[in-house]
């Protein structure tokens, strides 16, 4: 219990600190305010992946979004933030896409931007960083090392951090992308049954509870066999660093969930799934072929999740497909190795 | 002269055989016959795809479409008639998309279907339709063999043709993937100063023209140069076969347009580019890398255009996306082949 306490009084503190309650409201004040700065991304349908699945999938690309993926929603919140109080420049570590979506941001803002990734990030994500103008450094492969580095850019560069997780304005931006899906469906009549979202460093799935409030929806994480930061959380009762094996959903690497995306979380998903490798793969396949759609594995994660487990959640099941920045080579592999067309179910 | 009216006078005919005169009143009428049975595919952006066209492009994304392409739109509603009209089966000829088209809208009407393709059809294709429990039947690698081969088949089945390009059905039908771009633009306050649609057969192109009636907008045509059927028509006032050489567009393959749609579109097309094959596959990565899609090849086709001279045609440009029905192996090749990723522009 006092563990859990403790974790319960980091949530707290973090939100005291940034100067945001985060509730329901905090979701709907967060779509305000990106309303006309981000695109409004499609929920796609498909009838093949329908019948693979048992259910009615919901898929809400946000592949498709600025930056290519999701991320952008919370960057531009938390980025906007710190410019309005006058920061000199931001500072971030992450896996890739909250690297983008800062270094994005930050180019609206005309703030530098230094960000951290992991010494093995997809060189697409580099790429797009780099395109923004903003700084790379890669440190380590694992999240203390890039933790460690902002610590030290920081105070170097005179920059504020972003962080991906601990952050009350990128777990809000984050969760209008659950909370536009909702609220489109909802609007055709279609009240979903769950809706399945990736967990990394938790702001996806944090997000996602906030913005089911007042829904009858089941919220369902999907993390990588290989690294189940958020199911080892649950078991200890508070974040814990796993050992992470490798997986190809580069994205869903962090080994320990953020603190605040634990306390929001932890008490309202209904349930995780750990997914492993090949039917990652197999997902991010199948989103090519029969939605034609482009994803990342980490989207192809909680799609795999989906396609095994909707059936069991019900008849009308959302899926975050949270980004679309995947290596040309990965996919081309994907591709090619499965030359074996028969044997897909129609 | 003689020749341009003998054409018109087809055009005519085949829109009394039909009971069916094409304005744009039948755009709208279709829309309201299709509503609630194809998906309303979305509008995508890319800043990336922005930045290479100097323009704005609004990429009606009917990859995404049911059957993966627009070509559903047409055949359900030609398929409709004939099962309202007591018909015992359908059969059409088609390089894919119609053909798998038609196979769905069979399927919904309990109709059986034979589709002739050529036997150089997209295997992902002939997979689809197959998976609707349809016939294929494969004949020769050029148009004539495939209208031989209905011809002779629809009298040993008793079968009725869906004709891809000469039906009026099928050709509002198709208008209204352009419709729901122009509308749906305008509706934003964005009205589209070009709309640039592949050209196969050429029901694509007519529709966007009848489409377009009421709006200022250039309807512009893209060809692949190895097969430029309707520059050709445009030069010799009328439909004339030519000789096809290779094309990665094998949705734009047909030597021919029809007749209705060239009466249709002659009048009404601003311009048409012809597009070289280097320019197709660099679409169609475009595509996949900057807007996560997949596109088949005559989809990139028209991007390619609009990538090439959008900044001509103005500030506002929409593409026809028009279909996702694509060889993996072809896209698996394209990502491989082009290693160099810093050759790109931002």
């Amino acid at each position: 219990m006092g563990k859990a306490w403790a974790q319960e009084a980091t949530a707290f503190s973090a939100a005291e600190k940034y100067g945001i309650r985060l509730d329901r409201g905090d979701i709907d004040r967060a779509e305000r305010r990106l309303a006309g700065r981000i695109w409004r991304t499609p929920v796609v349908r498909s009838e093949h992946l329908d019948a693979l699945a048992g259910a009615r999938l919901w898929l809400k690309a946000e592949n498709l979004q600025r930056g290519g993926s999701f991320k952008v929603r919370g960057a531009l919140l938390a980025v906007e933030q710190l410019a309005t109080a006058g920061s000199r420049g931001v500072i971030a570590q992450s896996t890739g896409n909250h690297a983008i979506a800062v270094s994005l941001a930050a180019r609206e803002y005309r703030l530098p931007a230094t960000l951290v990734l992991p010494s093995d990030a997809a060189p697409v994500k580099i790429r797009r960083i780099r395109e923004t103008g903003a700084e790379v450094v890669l440190a380590g492969t694992v999240l203390a090392d890039r933790v460690a580095m902002v610590e030290k850019l920081r105070d170097v560069h005179g920059y504020d951090v972003v962080d991906p997780y601990e952050n009350p304005h990128v777990v809000a931006g984050q969760g209008t992308a659950t909370a536009e899906l909702l609220g489109e469906t909802a609007a055709k009549g279609v009240p979903l049954d769950a809706v399945v979202v990736p967990i990394g460093g938790g702001s996806a799935i944090a997000g996602a509870c906030l913005a089911a409030r007042g829904y009858e929806v089941a919220v369902v994480g999907a993390e990588p066999a290989a690294v189940p930061a958020f199911t080892a959380a649950l078991r200890e009762r508070q974040p814990v660093t796993v050992a992470a094996g490798h997986t190809i959903a580069d994205g869903l690497r962090p080994e320990r969930i953020g603190a605040l995306p634990f306390g929001l979380a932890r008490g309202s998903v209904a349930e995780v799934v750990t997914v492993r490798e090949p039917a990652i793969a197999e997902a991010l396949r199948a989103a090519f072929l029969d939605a034609r759609l482009v994803i990342e594995p980490a989207a192809a994660t909680a799609l795999a999740a989906a396609l095994s487990h909707a059936a069991g959640f019900g008849t009308d099941v959302g899926v975050l497909l949270s980004g679309g920045n995947v290596e040309p080579g990965l996919v081309a592999s994907l591709l090619t190795g499965h030359a074996d067309e028969s044997r897909r179910v129609p």
